[in-house]
């Protein structure tokens, strides 16, 4: 990676880093988008604001590091944050997955005065995106809509290249109605395409049946990784061993996705829907294979099912995205 | 409305015609889409195309009679039509509630024939939404979503003030899943919006709980006006009448209407909500609000919900819609 940091030494280069509930990922890419160097480190768990912040900046070093420059070299940085952000203000604000992120976080300020660049920020999920629709699994199609399946369901719409934000609260695909007065949402909500879909929720309703007596490996193999959490991969190994428990609520997660995605493929006629987020990388392409399959009888026009295809940029999406903040300082 | 006419003489006028499977309404406005005349005529029930395109051509000179006009001073007449419209061969094709529709009939060359103007064809749910749009309920936001409430459900999105088509087959809320393995729709699929809420899938439980033995005024109002049919006027007369069995279907509809749109909202986030269609049209504003009311438990914002609104012309949004056709020939 190091030659190409030198052919592209006279160019600008770009920081973005993705601020996840677990871990953050920062990249380094020069002007085309092409990443020089990146680095991952988990998200701190305690302390506050100032303590991720330090990580922010360490993660971004350990990236430059590995692209070979330095630090200021960066003409600016975009971190894809959860919760609710204010561009303008440059902060976050109830991102309750991150320590001391409840209040309005003054995320700009605080990372630019421990790295000395220009920082923008932008909702993680929409970074990413932006980066499939720009240079990832969308970059032939003028619109597609995305699911992020992950802890939650996230999402967009992209129409004519570009993400559609309506009021600026588009996306929410994770709370499409799959099923009228179903299964409570971590949301609060009942039946969203998320309370059967989304990890968190997969995960509970995983453990009710294991306490009403059905077996499973998931918690054993969870235990196995001195995990506390059913995370992705957890799925996935279970899913390899096939354990009936898994399978099944991956297969009712599957058919909720297909649902919600064939209703949004109806109203928008998209060219193509991007399955993302964790889960959905982790699955990969024989189950946006049977997202598709699900997605059949639900189409209005059967004959014309737009592909589902996998994020091409895999876990690098979102800070990728995020790299991509601040093109347009005027918007922002 | 002669007066009208006269002031605006020297003005191009054209005309509008919205073909539905029982009755054709036909407009003449002025350049400033103001209605100088209309008129209506039941559609052709028996023969083929040449019969309805001859009524077609009588409703049109109805209209002008009223208005004051010749036919000859039409600059264009547009025409709204259910069935899959091919603008640039001017056919229409799988109007299955027109007679001798089945295949593709060239619409255009046998009504100019007629009439001697130029013909445009546009979809009929469609060119309605186009009038809210640029005239009606629509006029004052930038992006909303259109639902259709009549015989089917059909819809629209409207977003920067233009109908989004996707590929060309957007628009078709009416077959959003709110519940999955739910109740089968005309259409054939299974827990589409249209299953609950079209009046045709309503008209379908309404005999079926009738045969079960449940009681209800609807078939008794429908023949006492002489009808085949549960029309809007039916349904809108047995809820008056406080029909139980009448109130828990249209109940039914509301809330499937409500999930489905509230997920619309959800993926797009527009600035309202439209509904339109002869059930809409017929029953008004107090089902708008009680739609509003059954989406709010639904919506991921729900300090900011779209405020939902009866289509604003009426029976005439068609036959409005259908007059600026042709505005951008080389896009027909």
């Amino acid at each position: 990676m190091q030659n190409l940091a030198m052919q592209t030494s006279s160019r600008s280069l770009r920081g973005g880093i993705d601020l996840g509930g677990t871990k953050i990922q920062a990249v380094i890419v020069d002007a085309e988008s092409r990443v020089l160097g990146a680095a991952r480190r988990p998200t701190p768990t305690v302390g506050g604001p100032r303590d991720v912040v330090r990580e922010l900046a360490a993660t971004l070093r350990d990236a430059t590091r590995e692209a070979g420059v330095e630090l200021t070299r960066l003409e600016r940085v975009g971190v894809g944050t959860p919760g609710a952000v204010d561009g303008r203000r440059g902060t976050v604000a109830n991102a309750r997955n991150l320590p001391g992120f409840e209040g309005a976080v003054p995320l700009v300020s605080l990372l630019e005065g421990e790295i000395g660049a220009h920082v923008f920020l932008g909702n993680d999920v929409g970074v990413a995106l932006d980066a499939e629709a720009r240079l990832g699994a969308g970059k032939d199609v003028g619109s597609f809509v995305g699911a992020w399946w992950g802890t939650g369901i996230g999402g967009g719409v992209i129409l004519r290249g570009e993400r559609w934000l309506g009021r600026g609260a588009a996306g929410e695909i994770g709370h499409t109605v799959v099923k009228r007065n179903g299964a409570r949402c971590p949301c609060g909500r009942r039946g969203c395409l998320e309370a059967y879909a989304g990890r968190r929720a997969m995960e509970l309703r995983a453990r009710k049946l294991v306490e009403r007596g059905e077996k499973t490996l998931l918690f054993e193999l969870m235990e196995k990784k001195g995990l506390e959490r059913l995370t992705s991969g957890v799925w996935a190994k279970a899913l390899e061993k096939q354990d009936e428990l898994a399978t099944r609520l991956v297969e009712r997660a599957v058919c909720a996705l297909a649902a919600a995605l064939a209703s949004s493929v109806n109203l928008l006629d998209v060219e193509a829907v991007v399955i993302g987020g964790g889960l959905g990388s982790r699955l990969g392409e024989p189950y946006a294979a049977r997202i598709a399959e699900r997605m059949q009888p639900h189409l209005f026009r059967p004959d014309a099912p737009p592909p589902v295809r996998i994020a091409a940029l895999g876990d690098l999406a979102g800070a990728i995205g995020a790299s991509l903040l601040g093109e347009r300082v005027a918007e922002v």
